[in-house]
């Protein structure tokens, strides 16, 4: 049995996301999302929403974790098959390949990466954030629930 | 009537600034520099003093204005044709295109890009400030009132 | 009055060009394509098949040239404001950036970079005649007069 | 059950094209390796050569197929899950990425990108051949068969 | 007598960091290391345990001096005849081309770009960092005296 | 003493190469211009030509040497210390990392990369062979006696 660990922070997750974690469950048996417990930003969403936002989206097809120390413990605690890391063109393209180098260095881990659907390649979480708070209308690049959580934000 | 908006925090303007706005001059019927009013890292110069900056330098050829809010907004107030942004090689182009991308889901604004002069390429208004504040000298690479006024700011 | 001239190819014109030279339309008074007479891969179409297709495309909105020599000297003889450039991100940025660099070298003039829409920005002419070749479906990629012309040609 | 699709010309293989394929068997239940008949340039060793290297290398835990068409047509014969290509950083990202892009377009299959090893991310098949061809030493870059099958032919 | 100058934070030094400096002893008759006092993010060690730690690793060797201005000007003061930079592929190569363009404008001064070995690319002080805060095994990536200097360090 | 060794086609010799060339007398001690004999594509000059050019537009400070084999065993014989390279931005720079970790992998040689400078960026021996042969004035680019060449060539 093949599982794939989705690591980020997913503040909140987003259509491309989405895209990517559906297309890791047409190639691995099993698919884990961890959480990043405290991203270097702080986060608009507690890791609790956070988590609750991608369960919701998959509907228990996804197993949802958070995690706060090393992302390749966690991969071997899992019994990881591969990390697997969306690749938007605006992605930090030289930062991923070295993570998935050192992880590699680290425990033997794979890294597999995606490129995410052409039509998502401009939404990143912190993007999807920047226009909400000037009051944009980012009702296509999330899905519905993260819409609602937006809503019961206080910000714009 | 063609209108660029050429957004940006000129903090303070360089000759690459002032060499991409001579250039949209060319194409477009009307000029309008947006001036961000509170960007990310806090500026040296206020936006009054940034604002009057840009202003002194064209002369009353170029509109200019303070904002606060989404990009796309002020450019729908203006009737922008198009959003105008210098391409430094060392620019983020990654960054760009994806905000791009985001403007023109978000209401269909076209954003253009002028390369700036090879000359120039090297130099930004971060870079320029780094530079100044160790005490090195860039009298070459901004106009004459912007060394004015950094002589005036207490730093270097 | 301003003036794009456009150079490419379009051998066959696809999708993204439509896209590229419809925002060319928005932003200059009128747009000049300039149809390169012999690129340096043998073309599948003649130059006046090329320039029949773009012309048939924009129904005389668009005025239709071939060239042959010094795109600097066409941009000349035709007044041109500024040279457009659909930016795919699989472009050769580099390249395209020396070639603007170049041409305002020889002759002052400016290049203006447009981002191809993000649904478009994997489909360039080449891409499409390898996969109509072996046999591909590409009428999502190009429009209906393009498609009929390739049915046209014998090859597939 | 998963299949993974490895696209190349394996002209010849590389110790870098083994670090890919054995990754892709940690992570697909079956691998089957897709050896381009025509690549775009004359090849040095023939389909049979390549393909027969491939087999002999992995020694049937991986299934060896050539191909002349268009390689989705293919993924869909075989009914592979994803097709699985080696990022080495010289490789040309933008055109994968364009390929994966089309690919998805055409039949919706997805691409998997396993970044090569650190150490051999300059080991191509092109540049082992230039190499070998100047007569330089080659053998810390390509499987043992592989030094063998370069000593028969007459170049160096 | 050719002298260079390599500038860094060396917070800490790593396995990377000493490959380019040996090779830059290869090139240039007297190697200098220009520790930067007071880096952008606060440092895990102090300037002097930096200084101390590059000079223990070279033992004599290699010339140490912590500086807190324009790097142009202690380049100046040391008669350098060129900044030494490696160069990793995950480095900011846009960001290193911009500087090195700078302090040419500023002194005249060359920078010669070293490409870090390709085991090391993904080795950068911060990712070592990273991953020993969070309990990580980073013996094969830091020089001995750099893994003693950890361990006495609180974090992990 | 320190030998660079300074490979390239030099088809022809651009103000780029005397740029680079100038800059890496300021770090060698000697400075060799290695000429490719047969360069992929077939050249403007013959290899004499090409390097008559060179040695007169450095009146014997550089050594020119033609060659048809692995560069490293030129480097060998020379007994250099390392290769140089400019960098223009438009270079290969993927294509030039990979040859850099290939010829150390080879010998253990060193590459040594220069920045080219800024308002010479654009300027390619093969870009400028294109102007050129389409009637452009490339005067601005080329030394004086590469000038006369040019004149003396049949093409425009």
């Amino acid at each position: 049995m093949t599982t794939a660990l989705c690591p980020g922070s997913f503040d909140p997750p987003t259509l491309g996301h989405v895209d990517v974690l559906r297309r890791a469950l047409h190639i691995f048996d099993k698919v884990v999302v961890g959480v990043v417990a405290n991203p270097s930003k702080a986060p608009l969403f507690t890791l609790e929403e956070r988590a609750a936002l991608v369960d919701e989206l998959f509907d228990g097809q996804i197993e949802v974790v958070g995690f706060d120390g090393l992302l390749v413990e966690l991969a071997s605690e899992l019994g990881a098959t591969a990390l697997v890391k969306g690749l938007r063109e605006s992605a930090d393209w030289e930062y991923e390949i070295g993570m998935a180098h050192m992880n590699r260095h680290l425990t033997g881990i794979e890294t597999v990466f995606l490129p995410t659907a052409a039509e998502y390649r401009f939404v990143s979480s912190s993007l999807v954030k920047e226009v909400w708070r000037l009051g944009g209308d980012v009702a296509a690049l999330v899905p519905e629930p993260v819409m609602a959580a937006l809503a019961s934000k206080q910000e714009p």
